[in-house]
């Protein structure tokens, strides 16, 4: 246990990020201390950074997909030793106590804390988290692809649970992005017949790669048309307004639409589509800790690993803006090079 | 089996129905026959009366909440015989041959056929339907107030059971109405705490003896904002915009809010407050044959009944008038005055 953690942090919007040394306090008595090895960076950094939420506070050290070791154990944390490689989510901490923490939802509990919300995330030489949060990652994986599957990974994993799709069932996964290109491999080997939609042609093949059947362009009226009815579930991934009205027209008798990404602007829902042919629109956040062994265990049968580009640590601000220049393909990993 | 059927029809848009004679064909060889004995009014009637969804074709002959006794049975008719009672609502045919008529899902079957679309419905003496459609009434039901089951009961009975409602959670119905006052007492005898909302001071002590535990004002955002978060499944029966914001805001993590009312505006959903919560947003029309079942066994169990207003049949444009008023508390059903 460091009384001094080093990172990198933005000391107010629209800055980049520089190095900054902080005192993270005395470790919690429900809580591990994990050396950071890898640190995803989701878009979810990038909102933090911008406060596009409204909820950032300055400095902010940001990343939430943590690999790493436990160096020191809290004195009631559980589960947990020294010298055990875990990974570290959006989530840091619940109340253990409510409703939904003792329901396993975790991940729902009011009381959750935000890695990066107001406290010090894994763009640093260390990160703390209550116990549950620090998830063992299996041997067979490879710890320097990890990362993004502790948040974008299973925030396109549990709706697979949530919603309960079935192997027998055609998908759709709109957006082939950080969070839609581990959703094709998910839903491929899940046995799903799977469409990915994506506005860019260049993607294509790589979905195909990825697990894709079918690549369908979601800007393409005469595209959508043609599927119209045919999908059991779709999963948005993206955060940005499409043709609502051709995206649910999409889905079968009983399917489901199901947001993972923050689209901002109210998605107009018509009734009588959904009335007439029972259909289901619904959201997640990530997911709970049972979920994220859930996908490792999966990950780890079927040799699913998120496609990254590796960054050193320090390189922050260049992996920054490759991400804000939408040229990642998919997803970022920074390797520590902090002195240790 | 009849050559004529005599009935009350209207010709065009905006004309009070008249006497009409029609020839209804040969009976199909999976059809029955029924002598409607009495037929409830519903708001579609009023709908595709006016050509709401421009899929009315004059004349028409509304009513499809009846219950009457078989007279004829089809040749490849199964299940019922000559003098039976039975109930026939919206649907009075599938193909029984498609993946959702094969999975028990025959209301969602693309090629289903509505009582009163394109053929004549129970404002009749006589009324066919494909045998499934025509569900026999259990004998402990009364005959006189059960025809609003077939419609409007199934309408709010079938969510219960597609939603998964458990008896230990918290429930609201939205609109104290045909289809709303039912739902509290099936929500009621589920087991489950019962929210009404209306915007109707004077339905809340019914609503209360219905079953309601707690009446909402759904105007009221003082009210609305009291129960924040406080509720499972909520079941909208209107077909008029609210403030959908509070709406949704009343709904629990992994919270339902259900659709069975034609709201014709948009629903602006925010995607945030989907994904934050796991909430999830639906519709669903009428039910299956199985499900009307269920419904009917469990109204027989717990003394269900419509609360109904009787007209004769002949005093169609009354009850009509009546009910486009506002007026009915809750259920309009017309006993057949034929000369039989």
């Amino acid at each position: 246990m460091k009384n001094s953690f080093t990172g990198y942090a933005s000391f107010k919007k629209d800055e980049t990020l520089r190095p900054f040394e902080f005192d993270p306090g005395e470790l919690g008595a429900d809580q591990v201390e994990v050396a950071v090895e890898y640190c995803g960076i989701c878009h979810s950094d990038v909102s933090m950074l911008d406060n596009d939420w409204g909820m950032t506070k300055y400095p902010i050290v940001p990343g939430h997909e943590v690999v790493g070791k436990v160096v020191a154990v809290g004195s009631h944390a559980k589960n947990l030793r020294v010298g055990q490689r875990v990974g570290i989510g959006w989530s840091s901490g619940s109340c253990l106590a409510c409703k939904h923490c003792l329901s396993g939802d975790q991940n729902l509990c009011p009381q959750g804390e935000g890695v990066i919300v107001g406290r010090h995330g894994g763009f640093a030489n260390r990160v703390r988290a209550q116990w549950p949060w620090a998830i063992p990652l299996p041997d067979s994986l490879d710890p320097a692809k990890s990362g993004p599957l502790f948040c974008g990974g299973i925030t396109v994993f549990n709706p697979i649970l949530q919603a309960n799709v079935k192997s027998t069932e055609r998908v759709g996964v709109i957006g082939i992005g950080g969070l839609g290109h581990m959703a094709l491999s998910f839903l491929s080997k899940w046995g799903c017949e799977v469409y990915a939609f994506t506005s860019s042609d260049t993607k294509r093949d790589e979905a195909k790669r990825l697990g894709a059947h079918h690549v369908v362009n979601s800007r393409d009226s005469a595209q959508m048309a043609k599927i119209a009815g045919a999908l059991d579930f779709v999963l948005v991934t993206v955060n940005v307004p499409l043709d609502w009205k051709a995206v649910i027209g999409t889905l079968a008798p009983r399917g489901r639409l199901h947001f993972v990404g923050a689209v901002l602007e109210p998605v107009p829902v018509e009734v009588f589509s959904l009335i007439m042919a029972q259909r289901v629109i619904s959201g997640s956040p990530t997911g709970s800790p049972v979920a994220v062994v859930a996908m490792l265990d999966f990950c780890a049968r079927h040799a699913i690993a998120p496609v990254t580009e590796m960054f050193p640590m320090s390189k922050v601000n260049d992996a920054l803006d490759h991400l804000r220049a939408g040229k990642v393909r998919y997803r970022i990993v920074r390797k520590n090079d902090f002195a240790s």
